[in-house]
């Protein structure tokens, strides 16, 4: 684990009740919701989190870490999960040596499989990482940006596995036990990607320095989308409904 | 991450209906529950998951490897988590530069509080990590050896909080999404100290090989159990129950 943010002492302590613990990839939805968590209360510390776990597009933490000091965070962790790609491997086209492939087009998401890219039970591991240190910090909330498009395929991105992690976290922790309701909080789980991206925009989000790319590359003038996979075509789609001019480099223009 | 068992080319594959990934801590209950786990399908393929994570009692993990080589697992791994004692540190007992003390004596749990050596988020995480395994995997059960003396103090331990996270399991994996059911079992759950040891016994568990105490040290002739924490209590109370003599050496005697 490394701690890319230091602590700032003239940040609210820890116990504050709008305290919260952040998922943060550094990717286009879990910035929009950390601008949003940081919106509602400019004051309330905020704690990053994000993982390494030999994923592809380890670009993103980069971007998570210029995010995270961008609002302001209290503090932002990032935790090696390179054992979760050795124990899974084989199960996720997103981890590195996956023998799968990264999909290319819409066609996995237009059958309603679940999509080789899905990592096996990733977010109910991070929601535990988050869940200790909101414990260890008496803190109540936990933020997570998943939303309705990933909800089409990914089984730990709907509503009733949020429901049911929150339900487990508060029996499990002596916080929830005491009385002091933990909440997860999933601000985007029913908007569209524009209206995510319109969200972000009011709030002074800079897209240009997030990753959604599935197989990113860089140049010297930094991250470099490559245009084709599933999720530079939602996030390409995503700009267009909002209206919004689309900051990403893309290697490879639409349709290609 | 380390493996200290080599997958045997003579195990079932993966996908077992009867397969399980079990939580293996080298303690007194975790290999109990091993042993209920081989003897209801000798059989079937079991693969036992272990933590470091800064834990005062690392000791246990020499016993965990001992164990699952005993009871024919497929695989054992050993996840080190020292990230998670230093995003928790101070706020448990049981990790290695912790400012609280390790209790002696009863009187923590006595009060019906939560003990100082709770972990936050403990339980969670290392079920969340045994489901990402299992879900590699394709296994349907996974087994923690919880019982009714932690239940006592532990939010982690209770049933509703096992009942909680399979209903998210369920949830959360492709498995129970497509509709195989993903079980939590907790053979231990209700039983005493005394009814553990008994159960073991009769499936031939070397309890001098296992490790409860929360201050171990050692000699030349191996592990030495404090004889005064907590769990050195409870366990000597169990071998009193069950009527069987005690293999574990104590470095002082009851009641001091």
């Amino acid at each position: 684990m490394t701690s890319t943010t230091a602590p700032r002492p003239d940040a609210p302590g820890d116990g504050d009740p709008r305290g919260a613990v952040i998922l943060l990839s550094g990717g286009l939805d879990s910035t929009t919701a950390l601008a949003l968590a940081r919106a509602e209360h400019p004051g309330r510390p905020l704690y990053a989190l994000s993982f390494r776990y030999g994923q592809r597009h380890a670009l993103e933490l980069a971007c998570a870490a210029r995010q995270a000091a961008r609002f302001a965070v209290q503090q932002h962790e990032v935790i090696d999960l390179e054992h979760l790609g050795r124990l899974t491997r084989g199960a996720s086209a997103l981890l590195e040596g996956s023998p799968l492939d990264v999909p290319m087009g819409r066609d996995v998401e237009a059958a309603g499989d679940i999509p080789v890219t899905y990592v096996p039970a990733r977010n109910t591991l991070f929601l535990a990482y988050a869940l200790a240190w909101a414990e260890a910090l008496e803190l109540r909330e936990l933020w997570i940006g998943v939303n309705a498009v990933d909800y089409s395929g990914y089984p730990d991105c709907r509503p009733e596995f949020i429901r049911a992690f929150e339900q487990t976290a508060n029996l499990a922790t002596r916080l929830g036990v005491t009385g002091q309701r933990i909440r997860v909080r999933t601000p985007l789980i029913s908007w569209t990607k524009g209206q995510i991206i319109q969200a972000g925009l009011e709030r002074d989000v800079d897209y240009g320095d997030t990753v959604s790319c599935y197989a990113p590359t860089e140049d010297d003038r930094g991250p470099l989308a490559c245009g084709r996979c599933d999720s530079c075509q939602l996030r390409r789609a995503g700009f267009a409904e909002a209206g919004a001019p689309d900051p990403t480099r893309y290697a490879a223009a639409p349709g290609l």
